[in-house]
């Protein structure tokens, strides 16, 4: 029952139009009935209410063959969770949130890319910088001296692209030879803001730029609420070095502490406005004070290591949701999520979980055919 | 059995100036002997083999006459445990601790005091600030806006009159119309330093200069720290405003936490070397953040006010130690804490730890003639 590859990615992008953003019913609706069968209820309106609403204004609009070619001119590409360079196991406690509780908290449905590395590898070691539009001097030495040194490490830079610490964040991941994953609120085609176009040409040459938003997608508040999301689940862990009273670096840290994510801030002079949000976040347990790059690594550091460690140590079978997906994995070849669901008689979101796990187990890996086991000293034979 | 007062009071200094600071050995012959016994066996060599080192060298002098003199003459007095103006509420957490872990955490014998105002009344509403001896002028404006702020709104400010941060914190004090305590790691007699010695002079006119070393007592470095605690235990929380990497100002803060007073930091640029030991105290959940005066009174504030809340609100008859201590008290007039001690069978220092609790709760009072049962209108019958 294998769909066919390209209508499944046809779908992920015509739906990712039609709800421009998170949609916590969509991809339930997605999760329940797959990819193509929800592209074609909401392209007949076979909806449940909850969903007509969200899928009345765009649901005519279906440009997946244009904006190909416009990120194709780009030079850029869409991921969709089918893919090998989808980022799961970052997406894994985005995942597993309540949506509930807040619309933004689900993966998103389609990522637009641009940049050379793949995305998966390179936030394998990542850290988020994010701050103060309205930066200070003192804020982007600060900045720039702690991700100098991360970068110069190997440590992925990401951030949102903004003015201030954002930028200099960026910038000093540039300088180190570094690299660096800007993450926007609107698409990718569109420079914002303005005046940072060539900053992010320049992240896109060597680093990656990359956005939930179709292509033509203008910048809204909300957009960057949402985006912050992706921005903390990309990372190991969220720095913030200077952050006003009513920064939006406090969002970016709200989301890094539910996603699991260490919070960290630096303090300033007690007299800058700038610093006011940082102090805050400390003060009120929300974020760990950091002075330096040392002190970054102590607390983003271990939790990367000891996730693997302890699942690692592990030699045992596979139990629960991830043992039902291992077995209904064939001994010999390979087989894609919606099957694997419909053999292991899983929802496919429990599937989509379970398979990063196992794959962090050494258990399984997969490619553009889709997942199959690993033997102890390797791929099984196909 | 009431011993005379004058006589325990030589007692008290004689005992003082043998051993010149904390003596834990000594604090408990005193707790099981009294204090004159003590006197008598220290006097005579009439001692378990752990006192004999301690006060070997100075057991032959005896110069409390001499002493009380000199005090005299620089317009101060002495207080022993048996003084209506001793602070036995602050010493309370201190004479719990115990002395095998730390050779300081005991009770001083006596206190040098110099100043109009009585200890316990001006150390009601006491915040402790201290800091780096090389403080920045960031450190010192901040300092002296905390410090002017609360001063102003009639809390004490107890510091230790070193360099930087400390006489920044008087001086504000002064300024404001407030009152300061200065507590010093030499006798109340010798300036330290010696450019303070006007600043000192200042705040012995109008707030108190004190010290458990008698007259005439050089500083040093063990005293300054055996001076920490004493700094700690007369406050209701412990603010450090800038501190070096090594600085004594983590020393007070560690007296803090064991008293369990709230220990408070002032967070700082990166940059400077006079933050570094505020960030690692805040760092390491040694003291939480604050930027302002009334961030201070969130921490320091509610503490002080829950305590007798919780008491007073008890309206029983008390139990344990405070039980046998308020039965050992005559329905008529008054006893000393010795023959407290006697009556109900428990150590002196136990009796020493009730006291407060039952003035605490309503229960008892005290003036120069010892303890007595105070009825729900006031003092009883003598």
């Amino acid at each position: 029952m294998t769909e066919d590859a390209d209508a499944r990615r046809t779908a992920w992008m015509y739906l990712s139009r039609v709800v421009t953003g998170p949609c916590p019913a969509l991809s339930a609706l997605i999760d329940r009935i797959g990819v193509t069968e929800a592209a074609r209820a909401v392209r007949e309106c076979d909806l449940p209410e909850s969903l007509r609403g969200p899928t009345e204004l765009r649901r005519g609009i279906d440009c997946a063959e244009r904006d190909l070619e416009t990120i194709a001119r780009l030079g850029g590409r869409v991921l969709t969770p089918d893919d090998v360079e989808w980022p799961s196991w970052r997406m894994l406690a985005l995942g597993q949130l309540d949506a509930a509780r807040d619309q933004s908290a689900v993966v998103p449905l389609v990522l637009w890319v641009r940049g050379p590395l793949s995305l998966p590898d390179s936030t394998e070691q990542a850290l988020a910088v994010v701050g103060a539009r309205c930066s200070t001097g003192y804020g982007e030495q600060v900045a720039a001296e702690i991700v100098g040194d991360l970068a110069g490490q190997g440590w992925t830079i990401v951030s949102g692209a903004a003015f201030g610490i954002d930028g200099t964040a960026h910038r000093a991941a540039l300088a180190a030879g570094g690299t660096t994953v800007a993450v926007l609120g609107c698409g990718i085609d569109r420079p914002y803001p303005a005046q940072h176009e060539r900053l992010l040409a320049e992240i896109a040459e060597t680093g990656l730029v990359i956005s939930e938003y179709p292509p033509g997608t203008t910048a809204h508040k909300h957009h960057f609420l949402a985006r912050n999301r992706l921005i903390a689940a990309l990372s190991d862990a969220v720095l913030v070095v200077e952050a006003g009273s009513r920064s939006g670096a406090r969002n970016t840290v709200k989301w890094a502490r539910r996603l699991g994510r260490p919070a960290l801030a630096v303090p300033g002079p007690v007299t800058s406005a700038a610093s006011v949000g940082c102090h805050r976040m400390i003060r009120d347990g929300e974020a760990m004070l950091v002075t330096r790059a040392e002190e970054v690594l102590d607390e983003a550091g271990p939790l990367r290591l000891s996730v693997p460690d302890r699942v690692v140590a592990d030699d045992r079978t596979p139990d629960g949701d991830e043992g039902l997906v291992y077995a209904a994995l064939p001994q010999i070849g390979s087989r894609v999520p919606d099957d694997l669901a419909e053999l292991s008689g899983l929802p496919l979101s429990a599937v989509r979980a379970a398979l990063p796990a196992l794959e962090m187990a050494g258990l399984v890996g997969s490619d553009a055919s889709g997942w199959f086991r690993l033997t102890r000293t390797g791929r099984s034979a196909r």
